[in-house]
């Protein structure tokens, strides 16, 4: 394998497809997004990309199968709206420069093979806060950005990087004729955070008019919060207990003296 | 996108044209001179250079909308003079070390392309300096090198490496028949640095005969200066506050004794 | 030498023949086994594989005689049971991710013209533990992980990756028509260990049916205990050395106050 | 410049060729060895080396030149003896593992085209000693090595690793018909060692029976030498300096308890 391939799983006659990716990346908000779509609509197998960019490591199964790390393209066909789609989520994004490159450059040639004329990738977005995460919307055409902020995104703020495939697949887009929307909800970040996904997925079925109950997600973000909780009790003792010792040694200082 | 690959935008018949080069690199310099340039000229969108050794990401702007990073040529006919001139710059250099030299070979063979005979790489010079930014200069081919010097340039003394596109361009020039010649301006290198691009644009718009008016920097020259003493400032209260902790800590130390 | 190269300095005739893969890796384990089974069997060489990916270094044997590092086959003919062996160590593992791809492309590659169905790839799994190494599996097909858990391997846990040749040979080996198994043997993995390569031989040997007299690595394995008891020594005599500095210290500290 | 290059500058009818290489390295022995013969036999220019491997800077000449970094191939027309002599130097060596084979790889075309079938890499040996320099060989043929061996040489110890162009010449020689032999000599390698280079140039000329006086080194020792004692002296002051403030500030504890 000396460049990234996408290898078919199925044949699938697609009406007007939409993607929508969601790689591992900042708090897991878009890949935790687009598997909670994919079960919740049984979308199929259609591919799986491999590249010479990830991580040279295999994962095994509870089985005892060993697979190479892949992203995984799953079709939904769409029986009463206008748009079947395509979901890409996956392992792991490439690691080295010229392979994030290869790899967007790899999703796209996809996209062209199979009709898709619209992509909607998704991302995490760094902020420290306890609200319920916003959504922001970037775009590679006013009337995407428009229907994104007519379903709850903002617009992105002047400036802000749009880092790995989520970002590069908007700048590559016009290259072969595809249009782009990226949807990033606030995160912290450092743990899996389905409460943003759930923020993004709010705005992306409303966007896309899918019918999607979002509550099966309150359980993952129920656990999420457990963790959260957990570690900051941790960390908290920690610092009692670091405070402890300092007094004590500070007693002990004044004893010698 | 697998190489270095510059997308045409306008077509131009250009006079005998000139690049001058300024990309991101130490204390900004060689950019401000180009934007300054290429905003009171109000040069025109030639064409687009992409990388995939640019970082990874894209960036959004105002309206939301995303781009890739590129660099950019423009142009602006030179109504008057013998020369049209070719400028370009940029949000990135090249990541990679092959990186590096393939945009540089790519620009050689733009230029080679467009009949550009002459390239002027603009940079900084790292020193630690109140006074005026000297400019110094090297160059491909000594006639070059004299009119620098005529205009106001030192020659760039021995041994000093010239580093990333500014360097390269030279480096590479006989490759495709291209005489450059290098100007480096004096910059302490941390920030944006609009004084050292001023003293930079003197020499260059003596050296092509360039009705250009400088003034219009002195406001940018203004803030940076501002921003400087700012943070001067607080690094002066942060070592104040130091002291002052060190000498409390101390009288601690005498009272436990 | 521009990609990875197979140059092949034997020709044999191989009936059935299975790969035995064991690159130097965690605890060197799959090395050590490799090198100890084609000793035994006294196994001829069969191919070289050469890497520009492999690092920029060539050894010196003790003759003055300099080499490239390179990867070795060796084959063995098996002339009761049903299948011949081709063997695989080596000084290195690629250095850089496209470059692992790269080797495990051209093993499989390799496999495919000489005939190889199967695959076994050997290597170390980090635990800390004083008893005797388990030997974790697995394949790629269930046949073949059955008869590695009848052989004595447990199945491995879900979700270990497994690191470089090793894993990328079973991920890779479905786009070559072969089938693959990975032995993992658990050891330290500080240094080299003789007695996690002797707990995997046992495995393999009873999976091949190969008649192979482990003993011979009983001298290793104490000559390596020895090592790491010598190691520990050295280790709590600094420890105590640094306890005992620490409180004449403190007993200065007191005479001061 | 997508890959290395080298182009010949000079035309040149080689009798018998052998190339002795000496790039940057260890105590840049094996570069003053080289560009000493270079001065002492006038040898003339035959051919550059550039590469997109080496860093991304130029280097400017007194006179304001830039030009590329690169390898620089020298010729000798040996009047009395049987071997026309090509030499190699050059500012760096590549920066990055692939780039070292590639190196390596047009060097030894380079040889085959001009119908060099022996080369001589030239580089140092980390050891910590005041004694006169050892020179250790190692070669691809062993009637090359009992020449270096008569010659003064020693053989090098096994398992010595011999890194970057000095040793690919030897690992990939057979690739090309050629055969290669390294000389390293003794250095401490901190420092430029024109003293490590002239034990190297004892066994050179006389390996090759060259008539080249090496007195003329001795004044570059002479420097070498008083920059290391000036170092050493700086060095003495320094740890004096803070012995001192270490006493003065433990007067201090003891005043204020």
């Amino acid at each position: 394998m000396e460049k990234t391939e996408i290898v078919e799983i199925a044949q699938a006659e697609l009406k007007n497809p939409i993607l929508i990716e969601g790689l591992p990346g900042l708090g897991m908000v878009g890949r935790i997004a687009v598997r909670y779509l994919t079960k919740q609509l049984t979308a199929e197998r259609l591919a799986f990309l491999y590249s010479p960019h990830f991580p040279y490591y295999v994962v095994v199964n509870k089985n005892g199968a060993a697979r190479l790390l892949r992203g995984e393209f799953r079709f939904w066909k769409n029986a009463t709206g206008e748009s079947d789609v395509v979901f890409l989520s996956g392992d792991s994004q490439a690691q080295t420069i010229e392979g994030q490159y290869e790899v967007a450059d790899a999703i796209l040639e996809f996209c062209k093979t199979h009709g898709v004329k619209t992509i909607v990738s998704l991302g995490g977005f760094r902020v420290e806060t306890e609200n319920t995460p916003k959504v922001m919307a970037a775009a590679t055409a006013q009337p995407l950005l428009d229907k994104a902020i007519a379903a709850g995104a903002e617009i992105s703020k002047a400036g802000n990087p749009i880092v790995g495939t989520a970002g590069l697949l908007l700048g590559m887009a016009h290259f072969k004729d595809v249009e782009a929307l990226c949807l990033l909800s606030e995160t912290r970040g450092y743990l899996p955070d389905p409460r943003s996904a759930k923020s993004m997925l709010a705005v992306l079925v409303k966007l896309l008019g899918l019918d999607v109950d979002l509550a099966g997600l309150d359980k993952e973000i129920e656990k999420a919060e457990r963790i959260v909780t957990r570690m900051q009790q941790i960390e908290q003792r920690r610092e009692e207990q670091q405070q402890k010792t300092k007094e004590q040694e500070e007693d002990k200082v004044k004893y010698i003296s």
